[in-house]
């Protein structure tokens, strides 16, 4: 290593130990050991302008294993982003720039919010179809403007997650090569020797993944890195992973033993360390200024980059106007003007339809405006009915395509869609069935904690799947998801409101659940606007007491609204004034001014939920003197209506559960 | 294929078609293709007795893709176990024992609920490393008391799916010679060709995680595939991958397409399947003598496999007397009569600790003298505090060991650990972080629903984790456990809370998840019977209000308790009388008698809950004329006070609130 490399890649060792220590948490090993190759890319390969963090055509860089944050923090200030040394300082401190992992949105230049392994993994997978994506719709001859790479930097940890080998295979399948992944083979997890649990053949696996495997046995050797790199770019067709053989902690006494992983390396060991590498012990936070004017070129560098693609792109503009237009709206998420223009309006003769075929043919509207909207299924298409007819297959053929088979990989889908989202231009969205959201429960939070746009559809949305039992059952599922903060939940209950659901999901830029249906449901006799205005408010008044004073309200949600109804109807003989509210949206009717919402579920008439799911959670969003029919066992298989009748959802079951709700 | 076999092989084909034909539900895809290589296994190979099927020492077989049912259920019929044709032709329906997909417990002979792809594999690894942990721990020179291989059918699905990869990594790193999986290789999935999102390298990949893989060309030729289980069974080291090619849909005119998937074949299909398969096309459900008292041969097979093992037992018994009664325990899951000598009990000058560490003493001391309690970590273990110590690592040693090193996938570990469990003989446990248990919530839902006994530890339970930040800090978790039917949540508020939490999780046979903080806490005031009742009843009186009427009750679980306890003593300076509850379980609490659910909280008095984490689903627990101090967001990376404090976790806080709703 030349000198001014060496001092370089000593400045983000110990700027970010230094950050560790001070904070006295973090993880100070993972810095030491990948420093190195880390400083390569960013100082030899990574086009990105500091002074821009969101230039559209930038490389991406993620640090899947998210605990080496440090690292990143020290490579984001030393390289000219807008991240003062004293928000190092602050490293873990309420309310800093610097948080325990990297947060997507909290730190400028940050791509992605990781730290629970292997989702950065496939955040990269997703950026960098997202990449092939809007380069097939948007490049055109000698006008390569979405050319980008997406780099990441996994760990261990992040290889024995399940998501990653998901990812990895579907990456493979696809041909992403402009994938580059840094592998940093330090050989220790936290419980010791990576020997204890790990034994494969790392290499062989991601080769029979299609993947393009280099190995670097020296991770201090900048030039083979840099090499290995270069040969990565070059393979253009399989994405590539760069396995380093790197030394956790390196320099310290610790090194290569599970101790420095996630524990500060004390005093003693801190300043044993320095000595090792012929760093100054006494000046926490050292930055040489040959190393700092060195780090700062980026910004220079950066600047050009852009600047050339900002000339490309004004030919481009000229060239393509239509197009250009296209690419600004989508980059900042402006939808065309007639994005609505297709999108159908059920009538009550169309007769009954699911919702998950009404939500297809509401997306195919959509998407034939809306260029950037792009996702697929982990192989349930057919079934979720989110195929996009005429469409070929992104990522199967030369260009073009906008189908994803995610394969039956929900967790990868999930972990992708989001990579989608962050990478940006795009609008994603991705289905499986209601019951394996399960499967990518760990995305979907990343969803909600990042408030991306990302689209999730979950079709078979209850216990009336059927015959498939009760592993294919969702019961606990929609109230699952309504408790992560920030994740809104709609579940509605015929044809129009799905529609409604779906122009919410599109214009509202933060991540959605769609809940739908399996079985057929009757189009509801309201009209288009009282029905998009009453999703948008997540809970509205669909059937009010006619003529007389309402006893009861009966509030439903998705294909229980209609069973509520013939409650409705029931009790009405019975001489019984009830309301009927849908509330496809909990979290949206939440929101909503108190008046509204008193005006909808008046505190003082009794209410009675109808959700075919587990009841808890309900009473916190309509009060007291309230009741639920609602779900508290597993389901069964035998067909959908006779499981609906066996665990109470009759129109007759639920108007008798509300007469005993009204004596009370 | 002999005539008689081919006779065999085409009765359990279209014994399963016609199962679909006749619910007009279900996969006649899976059954058509496989059904010779299950024939093979299960005619030449299986060691099992139809007469006992919970003989200890029988051979596993796992359908791992669960949606062929229909097969599974046509071989145990044929061969023998107590599933009437009645119940065959009563497929997906109410009740029946054969639904949808397999359920453990509704069926005998059902080794495990499989459908949710990649569980059953998991499973299958999880019953081997059982296996091989019991033979470790009973099997003494000639006499291999335990001895028994694991067998599974998987699919395209199921190799795809993350946890079977993490599952796979881990049978080779821990050399599980027994595993002998086929892979249902028949290309195609829901949406079309496998081309479309699964091009990699099967055999390949799994050469890299270190096992052993055949290939089979044509799934037809039956001694080509018994000779691949042969040379899988000589194989003792490597877990073994049959790589069977076969044809969805075999014989009928849908044959190597996705609409034979999931959907009857249609009269018309089914009439021209059994016409090119040579089957009287006219009589449903047709079973040929011959073929019936060649299967039936079976129930002699396994009634004298049995009795040869009975015999062995026998010797082994009079040899080894102390095993002999240890291992009859163990299957019944007896406990040794000292079981809870060595279990600790905390006192007040012990000083503050942590529920993790209390909870890594109390396993300790059970483990001890529960010989078959076993388990390990997803890579936390030095965090998780679960480490048995002075015990070997299993799997990693010729023989013995009882920690069991996941590395980092939590997904694999809970099918695992399902796998143990259904495996008999042992009591499992598995450890992470709570906010990674949404990684494998698909597991414990299939935990809940087969109401096995796993025992799932997850310590950092709330935001006091502090610097590591919201993606390690759970809010929504512990809720969202509470919703899964079935499962109990325990989470203690002090050492000796933990203590009987673990002795719960220890005796009721069913799935448990303990909630354990990281943070240090006071041990309680209160006598070890009285808490150990408590904790046994869900919730209790923890501190009464002293001398004067109670106007408000707190209610606390796992670390809020302590700050529950802090509000008590204000409130008391200011003259408000308050009773503590101490609520480590909801589930236990809910199926107390009514008179003492009220004795505690009295529906007259006012309540208050202190929960870090979602609010949402307490009011169906505690009633009206409530409120609940929890988060309604994500957490933040700062020291965890600092956390605690921000969010509104002190005493001081807890208190106005509670004074406020006195006042409403």
């Amino acid at each position: 290593m030349g000198s001014l490399d060496k001092l370089c890649v000593n400045t983000l060792r110990f700027l970010a130990v230094d950050q560790v220590e001070q904070a006295q948490s973090g993880h100070p090993g993972l810095p030491l050991g990948a420093a190195p190759m880390a400083y390569v890319l960013w100082d030899r390969i990574l086009r990105h302008n500091p002074r821009n963090p969101k230039w559209s055509n930038r490389d991406r860089f993620i640090l899947s294993a998210g605990h080496g944050s440090a690292l990143l923090y020290s490579l984001l200030h030393l390289f000219g982003y807008n991240l003062p040394l004293d928000e190092l300082k602050r490293f873990r401190q309420w309310e800093s720039k610097t948080p325990g992992h990297p947060e997507y949105g909290r730190t400028v230049g940050v791509e992605s919010t990781t730290g629970p392994l292997g989702q950065g993994f496939a955040n990269g997978v997703g950026m960098a179809l997202a990449e092939h994506f809007l380069s097939s719709l948007f490049n055109r001859p000698n006008f390569p403007i979405v050319d980008h790479f997406t780099y990441a930097i996994v760990s261990d940890g992040d290889m024995m997650e399940g998501i990653s080998s998901e990812a990895a295979s579907l990456a493979g399948t696809m041909h992403l090569g402009k994938i580059i992944y840094f592998y940093d083979d330090n050989r220790i997890s936290i419980e010791g020797n990576t020997n204890l649990s790990f034994t494969e053949n790392v290499k062989y696996r991601f080769e029979a993944y299609g993947w393009h495997v280099v190995s670097v046995t020296d991770g201090n050797n900048l030039p083979v890195i840099e090499k290995a790199i270069r040969e990565a770019q070059r393979e253009s067709r399989l994405p590539s992973l760069i396995i380093v053989r790197n030394h956790i902690g390196y320099g310290s006494p610790k090194q290569d033993t599970a101790e420095v992983h996630g524990a500060p390396l004390g005093k003693d060991a801190l300043r044993k360390t320095k000595e090792a590498l012929a760093w100054p012990a006494e000046s926490p936070f050292h930055i040489p200024k040959e190393a700092a004017a060195h780090f700062q070129e980026a910004v220079e560098r950066g600047t050009e980059q852009e600047a050339n693609w900002n000339k490309l792109f004004r030919k481009y503009q000229s060239k393509y106007p239509e197009l250009a237009t296209l690419f600004q709206n989508s980059e900042i998420g402006k939808l065309p003007k007639d994005w609505e223009s297709d999108v159908p309006f059920f009538k009550l003769d169309d007769g009954p339809i699911a919702t998950r075929e009404a939500g297809g043919k509401t997306l195919n509207a959509l998407a034939g405006r809306i260029k950037t909207l792009v996702g697929g299924s982990a192989d349930l298409s057919p079934s979720t009915k989110t195929l996009l007819v005429g469409e070929g297959d992104l990522g199967l053929e030369e260009s073009g395509g906008r189908n994803i088979h995610f394969g039956v990989r929900e967790h990868a889908m999930g972990g992708m869609l989001n990579g989608m989202a962050l990478h940006g231009s795009t609008i994603p969205y991705g289905s499986t069935f209601m019951v394996f959201s399960d499967y990518m429960r760990p995305s979907l939070r990343l969803a909600a904690l990042m408030q991306i746009h990302t689209i999730f559809v979950f079709t078979h949305d209850s216990v009336a799947v059927g015959e498939d039992g009760p592993t294919h059952q969702p019961v606990e599922h929609i109230q699952s998801l309504r408790l992560i903060p920030g994740l809104i939940v709609l579940r509605p209950a015929d044809a129009n409101e799905t529609v409604a659901a779906w122009r919410i999901a599109i214009t509202q830029k933060r991540p959605f659940a769609l809940a739908l249906t399996r079985q057929k449901l009757p189009v509801l006799d309201a009209d288009r606007l009282s029905i998009a205005d009453g999703v948008s408010r997540g809970g509205y008044i669909l059937s009010e007491a006619q003529g007389c004073k309402c006893e009861i309200i009966l509030i439903g949600t998705g294909s229980e609204v209609h069973q509520a109804l013939d409650a409705q109807k029931i009790l009405a003989k019975e001489g019984i004034c009830s309301r009927v509210v849908s509330m496809p949206s909990v979290e949206l009717f939440r929101e909503q001014p108190d008046d509204y919402r008193q005006e909808v579920l008046p505190p003082e008439v009794p209410k009675l939920v109808v959700e075919a799911g587990v009841s808890e959670g309900w009473k916190e969003t309509i009060g007291g003197n309230s009741d639920v029919v609602g779900i508290s066992r597993f389901g069964a298989s035998a067909p959908a209506k006779i499981v609906l009748e066996k665990l109470g959802f009759t129109g007759k079951l639920i108007s008798q559960r509300a007469r005993r709700l009204i004596k009370q």
